[in-house]
């Protein structure tokens, strides 16, 4: 169920069967030499409308873009200030508690979002922790990264081993090239496995990585390999999203 | 050209060609009885995908999201206030202006967001005003409606007279049957078309506006209309950036 | 009756009779040749005055000071971020919604302002939209433009047909030298008529209008004139100030 | 000379010839009984205008809201948050920096402001200490009390003694009874003077002092003693603006 | 009492019996040759503490970081911007008023702070007289420098007389060699008393005061004066607290 | 070496030998029966001060408060918003790079710190990413937590087993009995070892950990355990600060 897709009436409905909801986010970053520049939301949307197929869940628009200060080196990349999403966090989160949602589940795709995300949450509970003592029924978010569940993080390693590296990953690759086939590149890269380390800003990263990739081999990718990721990780999605909603 | 289905390498081709970018942004908001609450970003974002065909352009993410404050008294709206927004545009622009992007192109799909997006333009320009006499290239954003261009006015008045009202217009709930046709609904009415009005915050709005729509008749709706008007908007929007990036 | 020329207990007794206040809100910014750089303040400033005698409105002191960064490359300019303008008008809206008022009238006399001054209506609403419910009596804010009435509309269009132009115009310079006979200037300009044309930040707006003014000729200006425009500006807005306040 | 009487030209020709500016910064709050709303910004107002004709200086539009919480349980008071004046402080001195001003001298009307303003002149130059070495030249911000000035402070303490007061004072009551003589009002107060006390906010500040005053008399104020002490401020700002600028 | 070292429950029952709190603040800047950095953190941090030993005050941790921006020249020092201490101080009241603190006072290590805790005040204040009429129990802030009180101020007069200067005073060097005897500098100064003088930004303030002194002599510093000054100041100090709790 | 207690030429000749300097940074929030409310504080800090012995390392004054909004429903908690402590961190790094210093290491005492920190890094490093190609020296900033070291996590694990907990743990409760012996508390607790589970807000923190311990046992600390705690993490601390500063 795709809230974009559902009327003011029909979220009426929902909202008297559950008080859960689903959020991708993503970030609008380069992905090296053959990953989509929108690859880490991408990724989320596609794993979280199957997962709400699976568990039965509103799912609301992707934040498509994020914390990607360091990727600003490579055209393309857009990056939103950690502040700035804090506000549209915090924003979306009031917005959905006025209508009784109680659940909030962020279903992420790119590392960078974490800590951010995190903080925005505790904006949220921080203004409810100041001013307490009223009748608001708990409010309760959660940001959960789409390759972190049981069952995708066995598949990721039996299917890419330590080439699934850590930015330009196969297996998010090869979730967009399920999700896009018509825009599956072919590039040889060099090295094969990109080096992996620490950097700070944008220049830092592209000195340090310089096609973008860490520690990835994405040219192992491909959409058969993706679809079974999506699948893998979408049923991981809706067990650990019932057991939110339930808690 | 989709953004988001490019790689660093494919934009940095791009740049050597064209300074222009198209960003869509719309809202997430009821649209009455029969209207998608993803209306205002589907609308944009589709037309500028066909736009960007048609002329060439790359098209950015949809920024899905907006000011939609005065719809919080239907559920499933979520709204941004303006501040958010405005930190949203702001941090989007430089981004974009940081890789050499010198025309920035927002398609809109939501009235609400107009003050808003060119309060952030001038909080851009500002920056640069109060800080003169660098050498960087002079950046020029604009926003279009994608609903205002000369074709596709003309169109929407053919089709629905005044019953195509301000808001869950008969037009925009077209195209989002053309290109949503699995969730097209079937909702009788009443009245036939709604009223209009001013309005101020949440409760104001739905004490005046009981389902949600404004001046509006959207059971007039057909993707078969849908698909003229978007045709008709995509042209009227490449023709527009075209003049833009000339300019 | 101004604001400023009251006393606490007087305020107290116009708002057991009227729940409107009208406040200007204007510029500080260049002109051209022979405009004052508080052309913008003066203008709303002295119509709000009469409109304010003509309909027994009370008038808040003008916000002297608006979005202006595109004048920064003429000295004399100041301007405001939109973000600092919406701080300034939220906390003056929340002031006055505080003891009582309920219809704020902003009477502007700066174009550059319409935008950021919407966006705060919208984010004074957006805090009652997503904190509702309560017993808060409807608050209404409106933003009209002195210029724009039907009466002073089509005064300005017979006095100076198109050399009326769109800034450093022929009636708003005429309003200041009735208002200020002691400032008048005179001063040839060439061409006679102002280039028109778009603009960005202050850089750009210099390069395109080099003496200021954009498609007027402001020596058609006198002081007559400017007294009929007052009078009929200050008409229209008691007029459609006796409306708002009425709704 | 008052910047809103000039054109850009005309300041470009003193600029030519000084660096210096006055920027009076007021309060639109309760002043007790026979005192006028707007006596914060008044006073500064006319005393910088004659001061500026004793010293050759350019004046600035009058900032006429402050920070005035503790007066918002009487009507007619508007008040600025401390962090919307610092911005507007902010975006003040920068747009005055920008076109060459070095020396800003704020005459101020209202205790409350101090803290906030000379906290904006701290985020000002902190900017400048966090990015230093650049050619800038050096800017010097100022903030002066009208009532301060070595002849006005022995002249109200000769003419009102103790019963000056320290809010609705008996000499700023007299200063604008001498600026808007239409605007005298003659209201019988008891207690003759007024108590004195500390206080927080609106609450407790209306608690403390039921008439709004603090500490004074000001039935004891006259048009003439106004137009004596507006004569020695303004002396007194003029001497001390003249080695501002000087330094 | 110091809060770090006591546990929830301790507060708690201190709160059965006061509702007072003292808060040292501070900064961390140079203070010329022998001078600490830590200077204006130390001494309110051991004054506040013998303060509440005498006066059975409650103390809070010390922020040590304030509005130290014109001594950024000097390496070493750290310096929150206004804006910045704002935020601070507002959710350090805000937190402590949450647990029924309603008397909370700042005793204050460095002058540069003072305008913006002032500000900081209100605009906590301000936030309770926008949205007032509940029954907080009211909610009193002071901020005192340690320096200021009758004994400590004429001991530091006769100790050193014109000699003590204005910053890096001979007494608050004299308090930290008694707190910190191991880390006594001997440094020979060069003018024997520094210079006075206005500053604005960091350049400005080294230009005028190389060794970053202003007018003092602290090499008449000795950790036994510094013993005399501390306990004269906690004396002060309690005394004026508990005038300012019993209010 | 403390900061606080150097000079800024002491400052001045270790910037002529090292660009790094340690930043404690803990909170001031309950930690249960027998534990501080400052123990988040004063255990980075001690050990920060012992591994800048073994290590050679500048130590700044530790920032005392964090983001604890969880903990406010016991008094004592002092909670800075998300947002606030961004804005402490930001100013705080940019002051430091001001003067030099290129290698930041944060060492956290409070695990709700981590993820605003790690934002404000992302602050940090995204001004620089959008204003790129200048000359400045990279910057690189970083949190540890001190008990996450080899080290101590294994002397941690063998000292209290599971009864370790995670919050109001045994280990840090160790700490601050070994740094201030005079403030051990004997308290009894009901059950031995606390609850563990998740939480949102304030109440909702209090409603599951009664008392406001998770998990722990902290009867089981002593100070003698806690001299080897500190010095197990300050040896941790101090080889992993050379790496940092090394790369």
């Amino acid at each position: 169920m795709l809230l974009k897709l559902m009327t003011w009436q029909e979220v009426e409905g929902y909202l008297g069967q559950s008080r859960g909801i689903i959020v991708p986010i993503g970030s609008t970053e380069q992905h090296g030499p053959n990953g989509l520049i929108g690859t880490d939301a991408i990724c989320p949307e596609a794993i979280a409308a199957r997962a709400g197929e699976l568990g039965n869940a509103l799912v609301a628009p992707t934040i498509p873009i994020g914390v990607a200060q360091h990727h600003m080196a490579f055209p393309g990349t857009i990056a939103w200030r950690p502040t700035t999403l804090i506000r549209v966090v915090v924003d979306t989160v009031e917005s959905l508690a006025r209508h009784g949602f109680e659940r909030i589940y962020f279903l992420n795709g790119h590392g960078g979002n974490i800590a951010t995300v995190q903080a925005a949450f505790s904006e949220v509970y921080g203004e409810r922790s100041l001013a307490p003592a009223d009748n608001r029924p708990p409010l309760r978010c959660i940001l959960r990264n789409w390759w972190e569940g049981d069952s995708v993080a066995r598949m990721r390693k039996q299917m890419f081993g330590h080439a699934e590296g850590m930015h330009a990953t196969a297996s998010e690759v090869a979730v967009t090239q399920h999700v896009y086939p018509d825009a599956i590149k072919q590039v040889a890269m060099s090295p094969t496995i990109a080096p992996v380390g620490r950097f700070t800003d944008a220049e830092d990263y592209r000195r340090t990585f310089p096609d973008g990739r860490i520690g990835s081999d994405p040219t192992l990718a491909s959409p058969e390999k993706g679809a079974e990721l999506l699948e893998a990780s979408a049923r991981d999605v809706a067990d650990d999203y019932a057991k939110f909603i339930a808690a």
